[in-house]
């Protein structure tokens, strides 16, 4: 009997959790399923013989050792800063370690322990950063074995709401969490490279630099750049590749209304607004716009963005119910991105038979014998409803296979790991085709950015 | 005999060192100038007799007591986060202490010891922090002690270079700083309050909200918000007013133009441009631009932020040389902004006979006896020459004399202070009109924002 500790219930869990539970009889296993609360863990188990739900205060040292101790493999689904001290303890004790986040500096540093102790810290092997890693390394790996040279490299990726749920003009809603969408893109400029030349952009211009794209069978995109593109290279073993860019891919038309936020200065979660308790929505909305009592908030807003009468931005912040005098954000001490984050949660929460979307796509440029070549590799996952969303399986399903495979000593390099190489990435693609986490690939045109390349 | 140790001999140091020399036959004052190098502190003595320049390395813990040791007060004219170790041997050995820095958390630490020793610590007594506090709060006094009620609090500022000097298309040098000029307005959105209503303006729009203003006899300039104005709120006693502002003065169009250069991300120092020494001017440009090798900089630029051709905002541009493909900017690792700053020098370095100018303006509404009333309050200061500058003298005047107030025991309220009680601002005020620096005064309209209130 192998026991599998898994810490963290939430919503990426579930998928997680229904894999290992249905492979439990034939794999012999048994997962411990801990969270502060035990509610959202006797959900997911359903009764499940081969399952038990336990309370667990991560903080309690004593507790969480206990349980680390008993288990044969740690799966953490917590929050990346709480990961830490849970891997410090699968070192002491001797357990192999999955989580889905970015390997921090701190989790780095244990890497000659784990190697010492041949375990296995496997990390960013959820969807983003995680299927990216594999399914991109899966084709560059390719490209290089037929002796190829790497020109382009472009990956995308989103989550978005499934077509039959997508009825407001964003063509959005939260399938995430909220408040790392109202942050996304701030920290730092935007990065990437195009052929030879780097790109810097702003965080107040991130949002009307977005470029198109097609998925085939899924539609037609935009993307936002994604902070840090060229530290991807490295990773990837690209350092010299000509063009790196990663985006975030969302309906079009969205970025260019989230501008309006990002203009007007709502996403700011720096400081604290004054008084925010007795706010409305338009009060709120009127602390970024001059000061001008005899002026509505209305135009004040249309004068100051340029936003044309016929426009369809105008009508999203309507239907956000943004210049609304009497509803109250009802925050204390708010900084102005969470008073943003709550009105848009009442336009934006999934409701009951919402189903969510991911989508990714990769771009894949290359030179052979004198000739340029291009591969295009796209996914699109659906929810099947609100517990087993597609975040929750692309999330949650690599997690779960690589733990099997590390359990089973399939998965053995020793240290603090991403999924990159072909052992790790192979087999655990191959098993997702099996839950439909599939991607379409097809050989496309070489495009590139420059015009005498595309007439070329 | 009485000693002043002043330390840092820098251009802000001037006017300050003459002040105190003129007066040191009569007041009997014995004046050490410590710098890590003697060179300028030197010039600025002039073989006077009453005068001393040492090199003192202010780390040098040994050196530095020794010097604060002999001397009877300390003026610090080093970069506000030097003052700390100066000020905790002032406590030590018992010595009074001038700065013109904003008052650190670590300063005010020292009030109680201060205090019970009976100790000066006069902060904030130069420019900006210094005259704007004690001209405001001269005119903010005297409307008090008519019983009125304050309604509005608007103050300006701004370091420019003279008319006689004016001479390019930005109307616009460095008198100062350039690294604060090129970040002036980072690190959070502007606070302020108009008529009850609180305003908050991004980094990214704050050179698009400017207000104008008119100094008479000077002329018509613009201001852009500082970053929190509300902090003064207290400071002055004024917690309940309506409407408070302050602003940072430039030539009509400045910011305008300066906003070019925050729109592309060129004054983000936050992060470092790989391969930034190899980089010509028009490289620089590029990185903010979308890549598209077929269309030149300038079109990709004017095409973005829709500059059209007849907009001297160009001309602004190209009068910086901001194109030009062969001059280097030649830094390593630089941020972008480090990298602007290098190119603004080559335009805006102040030359040999250029003069610089000083513009401050508060504007004061009061309600009395059902009434509106509105005062003006407004300085020009010219500077003499490159050593005599405007800046050097509103800043170093107010210090030099308080400096002297304090040695002669008529300041002597102890502890960590800034001049704010009218013991200290009057006859400072009084003494600075000797050397030209002097507020005039008017009466105008109350105007407010309201259009009723400008109708009623």
């Amino acid at each position: 009997m192998k026991n599998i500790l898994i810490i963290g219930a939430g919503k990426s869990s579930s998928s997680l959790i229904k894999y290992l539970l249905d492979k439990s009889d034939e794999e012999n296993l048994q997962l411990t399923i801990a969270d502060i609360s035990t509610e959202n863990a006797l959900k997911l188990l359903n009764n499940h013989i081969n399952g038990a739900a336990i309370s667990l205060d991560i903080f309690d040292e004593k507790q969480r050792e206990q349980e680390i101790k008993k288990s044969n493999i740690v799966i953490s689904m917590l929050p990346a800063s709480f990961h830490i001290e849970v891997a410090k303890d699968c070192i002491k004790f001797n357990k192999h370690m999955v989580t889905a986040s970015y390997i921090s500096e701190e989790m780095r540093t244990l890497d000659a322990a784990a190697k010492e102790k041949g375990l296995v810290f496997m990390n960013e092997i959820g969807l983003d950063p995680g299927l990216d890693h594999m399914s991109a390394m899966k084709i560059i790996d390719r490209i290089r074995e037929k002796g190829a040279k790497m020109l382009l490299f472009e990956s995308f990726c989103g989550g978005l709401v499934a077509p039959e749920s997508d009825n407001n003009l964003w063509n959005y809603k939260f399938t995430w969490n909220p408040r790392n969408v109202v942050l996304a893109g701030q920290g730092g400029a935007a990065m990437f490279k195009q052929e030879g030349t780097y790109k810097y952009i702003p965080y107040h211009k991130l949002f009307r630099r977005t470029e198109f794209l097609n998925v085939r069978g899924t539609g037609k995109f935009e993307a936002y750049a994604n902070r840090d593109s060229l530290k991807y290279r490295t990773i990837y073993g690209l350092d010299n590749i000509p063009t790196m860019y990663r985006g975030t891919i969302r309906k079009v038309g969205f970025s260019r209304a989230w501008n309006i936020f990002v203009q007007l200065g709502m996403t700011d979660d720096s400081y604290i607004i004054e008084d925010s308790e007795n706010m409305s929505y338009r009060d709120f909305v009127n602390l970024f716009l001059a000061y001008s009592p005899s002026d509505s908030v209305e135009l004040k807003l249309r004068s100051y963005l340029k936003i044309d009468q016929d426009d369809i931005m105008w009508e999203k912040l309507v239907e956000l119910d943004l210049f609304n005098p009497e509803k109250k954000i009802n925050l204390v001490n708010a900084t102005p991105a969470k008073m943003l984050q709550k009105i848009l949660e009442d336009s934006w929460t999934l409701q009951e038979y919402d189903k969510d979307m991911i989508v990714m796509q990769h771009l894949f440029g290359y030179e052979m014998n004198g000739k340029k070549y291009q591969i295009e590799s796209s996914l699109t996952v659906l929810g099947e409803n609100q517990t087993y969303t597609a975040m929750a399986k692309t999330v949650g399903l690599p997690v779960a296979i690589a733990a099997l495979k590390i359990l089973k000593g399939e998965i053995k390099k020793p240290g603090v790991q991403l999924p990159i190489s072909k052992e790790v990435y192979e087999p655990i693609l191959k098993e997702l085709e099996n839950y439909g986490v599939q991607f379409t690939e097809r050989d496309v045109e070489y495009l590139g950015y420059n015009p005498h390349n595309v007439v070329g």
